[in-house]
């Protein structure tokens, strides 16, 4: 750290986001001030350690951890209110700053947004921890009006809290999450509502593709409904490019034409491939071991010993239970070129391996 | 079993599913023959123990598993050169139904479909194995001239492999898939293919959300345009579902109506429960624990090791690399009544861990 970022850091907003950016600037021994319209999670958020009840002391930093809808009003009152440099961490970066000119604010030298990739499935101050940024992305989206050494502060914060800072500007931002994040969800939300009705026979069908595929369905609609309007015009553009590709593919079904549909599918594949390898370096083929096993406690531990033994890094996991019984199958992701070594030397060990 | 199955079993087409299902007839102790257009499948197949190349030999039951397209015919080949029960393990039913029709094959009474819900993202016999089905569900879909016998005999190969039977007609088992594979090998499809063309700094934002929504996306094109042009008027009919809900969505999101949006939504969270809990029983309550470790051989057993020591069994397990560094989250989830329990016994053992 270079030290710009010295404190007191005031934090509006005592939920998931706002009590773990204090925690973590606890930690690294910032005095941090607490204020939510809720004093019920202020106390929570101060029980935890992430800070004292704002004091009214002059803060360095403020962080409004507020939800969408609030954003604008409450970066407002920051700005009016303090000298300090000011940031938020809402999903959506361009809303707000429309809200702050609707609201007559002016200057904006001082506000700089950004928005932690993290921790969406769970809420409130209880849920909160001074690593839940530690190595996500965190992108950081300055207007073009704020000032070089308020950028700086911020980005000190986003390095202080563990994350990778991921430059962009607002509207590139806005446009980036509805591809990567708006986009998969309300998808995710169609093929979900899909079964909704389905008669049980159909359900009993189901398999680990769907399950992977409506994950995130399952989450809240009430904070989803909000971002989703705040980033109505890049959400659209997605939904227009969706809906364009689904008639061309609709087309293609009718027509019976397998090429056609074979080409649409493959430009799935080519988009599988260009997602960042989880490492953030260069994508490594990897292979799949499916290991058939016992669900018992202590079961996943005995075949995680065994791989470990092996020196074989597991890149992902996938548990399928079968429907009929309480036996799961594994799915262990490991590098291609240790894969039929490791299969060997499972079936050694007399795992159930399917390679 | 109640030995309705005696052999010999004729399995034509020795790929990752012929193969398996060979392996399983073989050990259950029947005699196993084995045909493919590729003599090279064969002998693979052959040398992997799951049967002998054709004798000739009358069959009393012969498989067919050979590519959708080719399905109708073989099964009419099947059932003119021998007295044998005949079925397939095509991911479709209805459509080799028509194709023996368009073949003038009238007497279907010993043919009977099925379809193992098992194995697509490899090939090959090599891929094979004894134990593929095990405890997965495998749609049984007679016809409705089918006879008794047949249908029990094919029952019996289901039980033999270890799967669990699911009875469907050919047309409900159709409008199945369309719904919990087609529709969401599709969606799936279209949302990664938004991604090809991405500029590396959006993808950099990409969390576990749009992974987990596109994994099925790198399927075998190939494979899949036979898939969905051989159940087109299913899967057209989801499309239209979704096509309808899609354009709705658009115009809720134009006109800003977050309550329609957070509707949809709902929709969406109600499906995602629809689904039916691994083990096939009642849904319970699921909580996450996430767990950051470093990314090295022997740390996920450790880690297992001590989630088994306290008889806690893991339900799913997301590994999140992240994106900077070589540090991994570790998402367990686990009956939320073990949940709090987990967390204090991890914290105690030196993990570090996000409730």
């Amino acid at each position: 750290m270079s030290g710009l970022l010295q404190g007191p850091v005031l934090v509006v907003g005592t939920g998931l986001l706002g009590t773990s950016v204090a925690l973590a600037c606890r930690e690294a021994g910032l005095e941090v001030l607490l204020r939510d319209v809720s004093s019920e999670h202020v106390r929570t958020a101060s029980g935890l350690g992430a800070g004292v009840p704002d004091t009214g002391a002059a803060p360095q930093l403020v962080v409004v951890a507020v939800p969408p809808d609030h954003l604008g009003a409450e970066i407002a009152a920051a700005l009016a209110a303090t000298d300090a440099v000011v940031t938020d961490v809402g999903s959506v970066k361009s809303q707000p700053l429309a809200q702050l000119k609707a609201l007559g604010v002016d200057d904006l030298r001082r506000y700089v947004g950004s928005h932690p990739m993290a921790g969406s499935e769970r809420s409130g101050p209880l849920a909160a921890s001074a690593t839940l940024f530690e190595g996500r992305p965190w992108a950081l989206t300055p207007h073009q009006s704020a000032e070089a050494s308020a950028i700086a502060v911020v980005r000190e914060l986003i390095m202080l809290c563990g994350a990778v800072p991921v430059d962009l500007s607002p509207d590139d931002h806005d446009r980036a999450v509805a591809r990567v994040s708006h986009l998969p969800q309300l998808m995710s939300s169609l093929v979900a509502g899909r079964l909704a009705e389905a008669p049980s026979s159909h359900l009993a069908l189901s398999g680990q593709g769907v399950r992977d595929v409506t994950r995130i369905a399952g989450s809240d609609p009430t904070l989803w409904k909000q971002i989703i309007t705040a980033n109505s015009e890049a959400v659209l553009a997605m939904l227009d490019e969706v809906e364009e590709r689904l008639a061309r593919l609709r087309g293609f079904v009718a027509a019976a034409d397998a090429e056609a549909i074979a080409a649409l599918l493959a430009e799935g594949v080519a988009g599988t491939r260009a997602i960042p390898a989880k490492h953030g370096g260069v994508a490594r083929p990897m292979a799949s071991v499916f290991v058939s096993l016992p669900d018992q406690a202590g079961e996943l531990a005995r075949l995680f010993a065994h791989v470990g033994a092996q020196g074989v890094s597991i890149e992902d996991v996938h548990i399928d239970h079968d429907p009929g019984r309480p036996v799961g199958l594994v799915e262990l992701v490991v590098e291609a070129t240790s894969a039929s070594t490791l299969v060997a030397s499972l079936t050694a060990r007399g795992w159930v391996v399917h390679p």
